[in-house]
């Protein structure tokens, strides 16, 4: 009965994205640890890039230095 | 001064079910351990559907399928 | 299918005492939302008291002094 | 590599409160630990007042109560 | 710079399963969304059964259970 | 009421480094936030180099080809 939690900054991801990342993720427990799917929980967290610190930065600076 | 966190799916819990489940989780810490009510955090997280997986699959997919 | 996570400093939960946590956590969300217990996961974490703060301090120190 | 998770209400942080909090944070753990900054992440959460509970309350109820 | 924390029961998970979980992690989130390997942590954390419920009983009492 | 948590691998932190990021964080969130140190929570994990991964390898592995 594993639970993974998926942080992601909010850049886009799609719904097919998110059922990608649910069906991998859940794959990769059965597979490694004989899991059972069924039991498996996948939670992804989209966080704004204001709110996700890199380096001392928000993401927010970093892809704006990395536009120039 | 326990912290408890509850992750539900946003599926339309109203302000009151809120209050509820935040009264609950801190009677049950008082009940159980004798905490203080005081300092003790409950934080209640809803997430889309879209971003909730089981058995490999999104709840947004797992709803569609059970209205069929 | 909610997850509930209970943060709690180690200081000498029973086995009996957690049983009641996850019993009564799960019973919560059944009764204020309606949830299914089978797929309503708790999980205790137990935090050393030299690795929680409150108050700017740890809890060892806030517990040293409320002996004195 | 650090991780830090910095939680609070949403009651109105602004993009600059926020970059000193990421900032402060990775300082932090240069300062006490001696952590590479460049692989150090801080994410912060703005949690709903109707979802953040304290003393079996929520925080949208404590924040009324304190104006009357 | 994707963050995973997956959560197992600490039921004998070897270091060679970690490091394929950890691998397998980190390759979901570049081969679904693009993401950078060398900016991508996995954390997993380890849980004691008696602290993980599911169904309102602790994983120690679901597996005393089956072994009847 | 704000909710810090810290990960860092379990490579020797003292007691008092962890007093150090305990009173520090707290104090981020005093400065920055004016938020009241009386109900702000720091809690920090200790995570086992082989549970905590980076690049696809663990920190394990990391420094051992460091080391060489």
């Amino acid at each position: 009965m594993p639970f993974v939690n998926i942080k992601i900054t909010r850049e886009g991801a799609t719904p097919d994205q998110k059922k990608q990342l649910i069906k991998g993720a859940t794959q990769l427990l059965v597979d490694v640890l004989g899991k059972n799917p069924a039991t498996t929980f996948v939670i992804i967290d989209e966080v704004e890039t204001d709110n996700w610190g890199i380096g001392g930065k928000s993401v927010t600076e970093v892809r704006a230095a990395a536009k120039k």
